[in-house]
């Protein structure tokens, strides 16, 4: 809510200075009595931007003043007519349609499939390639040990309450959440009491027991929504969809809920790959699938999907990181967990202050903030609009030494986008203890080291005449004690002579006598320390992060003849689908054949792009491809030269017949600025056209 | 077999003008008394080579002496030595290894996953961008009611037979298979009548029903291969992997068996999207899965692969390509029904000639075909192991108009890799009939045309008298008849006045007069047709691409000492995993730097490679590259000049450190040729470090 507000306030002293500067540009006019048809379109303009600056007033207010209404209003419509836009241009489409679709499960159309192939691309570029990775890729259908050993199998649930009638699904928590939601901002008679009551549920709903959830979902009454019927209780449903490997039925298999169990079980191959050496990273991009129980939000909440993953494995006792200084400059918004339990918002920090404060436990960890953080910005996600939170220790695993989510603000609020996780030694020992195959590590010590080892040697002469048949049992638990309960029992087999020992297996006390046994501490000398290594886990939902990356990129502007408003996307041309179009202005086989020379140019040069020869008036075909966030277009106005359009700014530029597919080359490969380019090159008015 | 054969005839001869060329060298060096170490080396490089003459002229007589048995040791271990290469470098690893795999499921490790990866973008590239297709992404979870409609549901199975005690699985038509092959192998005492008898059903197989199957697996007395127990009678086994969606359990789905459902679906969307104009043609590349009965063949028979599939949609009525004559002068094998029948080989035949013949059914199955064969060499494919095989008329669908397999030949004989078939309108009308969404284009006349429509008008009143409550059912009947029935019909009422007419619904004739309908064509003006387009659908298995891309690549080759054999692939620049290495000669930090300063470069020009500054001698470090097929090796061995190295060749020549990159670059590009570089620097002995 707050970086809304953020938000509008910049936008609004944006445009008061628009609105300014627009009405100096009249009264200049007017002054130098310019042309009266000049002067009434500079007026034109100038209300234009007053009409939008009383609009940003109003929604402002409105947050300003509490009542959230009139601006969820305008998330809803904004939500909307970025929806349709992507709906009807096929960046995406409900899957199956025909058949009247499956909730949560979606299909990238052609202008989709480019971005997510860039983002993809991008991310190798960024994280595989320049940190040398390595890459696996592994298969979704996964047999059952693999989960088990994960924790998957008997944890990865949700709570579900049935229609009691019908039999239809719901999570629990979303209901009651929508009741305590709807409750406040309804039902204006509840008490101050009650209404703290609900707040707080909300604020700790995601900790409730199934047990707990029950009790409220039956205090406050809460029934089916579309049928009014009454609810069970709530219970666990897995997430994974179920299925059988091979025909004989017997071993069950899951489609995989995340990519990183794959990297896990072949550390031991990886480690072996990369030199025996550590750290190393480790990734993955593949899809993955949950069976949520109903899916909501859109393309933010589906059932399958694209997830990149990291595994970068370190040592323990050093999660320092060598490029850390090439981030530790880096200021962003950051969440910090003691900031969201005192109430305050998220504020920049500077990352390498983060990480010297212990906000961020360790270097790598705060190396991947800094290079996710780049990651998303480069995408095109504003800013402003992204957030790294730390997650508060209710939401943590217990063996996770630090988390941090990139959130990124879309019109559903704060979206987890990418999570950032160092999970310690817990992935690997879990598959080490199932698999009875050690995924363990080795530092070799330059010089020996001496270390104090523990030795206890039974004497089992002693023992057997004691403890006859039990004198395995009472061996192996002698054999199994720590350092410092050996240290005690030495202790006091020394002052005492005997002693009461517990033994496990046998359930029941023994007596240890002073000769039965003799503990010691040896110096040893050892060449090498054998350990499991930490794992630092950065998980990217890539289909939400092209979501929030659609909203960011989307607004309107009034067309030409200011009688409707056209949709642009401000795609960087990284991801931009298409990077380039060719027009022909008109019909003709002169302009059709330049356009041809020009397309074979971009071909060779590997730009991207579309010829459209359509007989449509050139405004009309600039604001179909402004609609798919094409930003470059070159116009066929001649046979000698053309111009080139820059999408958001709507200047063109005119160049040479053969200049034209370096000049979008250079803008594309980031080698100049449009800027750039617009002080070099003639410029192009376009108000014949349009 | 026969192209095994004639490999070896044309390796045979290449070898011969080998030593013979190189028996005049050593004559020359004696005649012109060169040193004696040269003469020596000479005359070594020539029994090398006379030894692998013998060793092919063996392995040539063993199979034309029809005896294939040392063949299929040479094949054997070939493949073992491919499999031993892969699995060591990880290009891919059994999946799930640590917990004992499972059968079909393998990882692409990081080199493989770099290949996949290459392949992929290659495909993309020469397909997608080329041809302009409307790529999607669609999910792999599908409901049952999309598979239903696409026959998977009935008739995607296999025949299965299973252990009568043990339970465990066998595909039928595998053992009867193996049966046959074994008796006509290794039993010499059957008859002449016998062998006939098998190798007929070796050569039927693939037709036999669950009957004939049984049939004769009762006949022969064959049993379960590991525990010689009886075996079930086979029935079919679905191979798609159920699951169902969402926590009702009541929404059955599958994880789709291959990718083109996915766009048949959209259709509709996609012709909208593309303007409502055909042809057009849509991709997809992504994960399909078979839950096959007992997965065999290693890396080419799996339970989860890459497909990459084209949906060319097309007038039925106009199967032309636009870029037809850019194929059309391509020759290449091909293997046409006719000559498989005759018994055969497959033979160069020009592409052209092949569709003017109709040997190849339209242009564009022919255009698809032409530009298959350019990607497959073009990534490496060996163009005399390569073959396109037109399926027999009793492998084809029966709606099927043509279908032609891309076979490549590898240890495990040839095999399908690409399939390109002319499905006609099949998978369109199957999803029109049961989503009830007509899935047609339309063809709108320039002017409109007249055609006689055939108009059939139920006179109700006769007709409601005649048959009272069956009327509904009569007149659906009449109403349905195709255009000869009602010409039929209306001949016989003129002549008889009535007439028997059966009507389906009531499972009864009836007797229609002459008053109760009229049948009459009339002139119509019509502006457009409406059809069903047909679809072209080239299907890629991208992992057997990859597979036996493997095998083509690999060779070896005796080390310098001529201690050892080493590997080597002959990845082309486009698929090697790693495009370069950069090796300081020896450790210091001199050549450290300049080995930094061109990895930058080549980062620069995006290209990828790593950097080996382990002590390790340098021909070790060249060994351990050429096994992972990267072409080019940068020596750092001053701080001014490094040395290149190619791979196959051995070739080095020396450049200024900073033309490095650019040299390696313009060849990865395809700019210049190595010949080329070899022809304009200097050439560098390698003597000193190997």
């Amino acid at each position: 809510m707050a970086a809304t507000e953020e938000s509008l306030r910049r936008n609004l002293a944006e445009m008061l200075s628009a609105v300014e500067s627009q009405g100096s540009s009249v009264r200049a006019l007017k002054a130098s009595k310019a042309p009266i048809t000049e002067i009434d379109a500079a007026i034109e303009a100038l209300n234009r931007l007053k009409l939008e600056k009383s609009s940003i007033e109003r929604e402002l207010q409105s947050i300003v003043s509490g009542n959230g209404a009139d601006s969820s209003v305008t998330r809803e419509a904004f939500r909307q007519a970025v929806a349709n836009t992507l709906e009807r241009r096929l960046f995406y489409i409900p899957s199956f349609k025909i058949y009247r679709g499956v909730a949560g499960l979606y299909d990238y159309g052609p202008p989709g499939c480019a971005v997510k192939s860039n983002v993809l691309s991008f991310w190798r570029q960024h994280f595989v390639l320049e940190e040398d990775m390595l890459e696996v890729d592994c298969p979704c259908v996964t047999p059952e040990v693999v989960l088990k050993a994960s924790g998957h199998v008997d944890k990865f649930t949700d709570l579900m309450v049935k229609d009691e009638k019908t039999g239809t699904c719901y999570r629990a928590d979303h209901l009651l959440k929508d009741f305590c939601k709807d409750k406040l901002e309804k039902d204006l008679s509840i008490s101050a009491e009650k209404a703290a009551e609900l707040k707080q549920v909300l604020a700790t709903l995601d900790d409730f027991s199934a047990e707990e959830l029950g009790a409220k979902i039956k205090e406050y009454g809460i029934i089916a929504p579309d049928t009014k019927n009454p609810l069970s209780d709530p219970y666990p449903f897995n997430l994974m969809f179920q299925t059988s490997i091979g025909p004989s039925g017997l071993t069950p298999g899951y489609m995989r809920p995340e990519t990183a169990q794959g990297i896990f079980v072949n550390f031991k191959d990886l480690y072996y790959y990369n030199g025996n050496k550590l750290p190393f990273a480790a990734a993955q991009i593949g899809q993955a699938f949950r069976n949520e129980i109903s899916p909501r939000q859109g393309l933010l909440r589906v059932r399958e999907f694209t997830l990149a993953e990291i595994e970068h494995f370190v040592d323990p006792e050093n999660k320092s990181h060598p490029k850390y200084s090439e981030v530790v400059n880096l200021e962003f918004l950051m969440f910090p967990r003691e900031e969201q339990m005192s109430g305050q918002s998220a504020r920049n920090i500077p990352l390498g202050e983060a990480v010297s404060k212990g906000i961020v436990n360790n270097q790598t960890l705060g190396y991947f903030i800094g290079r996710v953080y780049l990651f998303l910005t480069r995408l095109g996600i504003d800013k402003k609009r992204l957030r790294f939170r730390q997650h508060l220790a209710n939401e943590m695993a217990h063996y996770a030494a630090d988390c941090w989510d990139a959130e990124i603000e879309s019109s559903y609020g704060w979206i987890e986008c990418v999570g950032i996780a160092d999970r310690s030694a817990f992935d690997l020992k879990a598959h080490t203890d199932k698999s009875g195959v050690a995924l363990v590590a080795q530092e070799k010590f330059l010089e020996p080291k001496e270390l104090e080892e523990l030795v206890i040697v039974p004497v089992k002469k002693e023992l057997g005449l004691a403890f006859r048949g039990n004198q395995k049992n009472v061996v192996e638990a002698l054999e199994a004690m720590n350092e410092k309960e050996a240290m005690d029992m030495k202790a006091e087999l020394e002052s005492k002579g005997e002693m009461e020992f517990y033994v496990c297996t046998l359930e029941k006390n023994v007596c240890i006598k002073k000769n039965m046994l003799s503990i010691s501490k040896e110096k040893k000398k050892v060449h090498h320390r054998v350990f499991t290594p930490s794992v630092i886990e950065p998980s990217f939902g890539i289909g939400r992060i092209i979501y929030c990356l659609y909203e960011h990129s989307f607004y309107t502007r009034p067309s030409k003849a200011g009688d409707e408003q056209l949709n642009v996307f401000r795609f960087p041309p990284l991801v931009a689908p298409i990077k380039c179009t060719v027009f022909p202005l008109v019909q003709s086989q002169k302009y059709d054949e330049v356009a041809k020379v020009i397309s074979k140019s971009l071909k060779v040069a590997g730009i991207s792009h579309k010829i459209d020869i359509t007989g449509t008036s050139i405004g009309k075909r600039y604001a179909r491809t402004d609609e798919l966030g094409v930003p470059f277009a070159i116009t066929v106005d001649k046979t000698s030269s053309v111009t080139i359009r820059e999408r958001d700014s709507k200047d063109q530029i005119r160049v040479n017949v053969d200049e034209a597919a370096s000049v979008v080359n250079a803008v594309i490969d980031g080698q100049r600025t449009w800027e750039d380019i617009w002080s070099s090159y003639p410029h192009h008015s376009e108000e014949s056209e349009e």
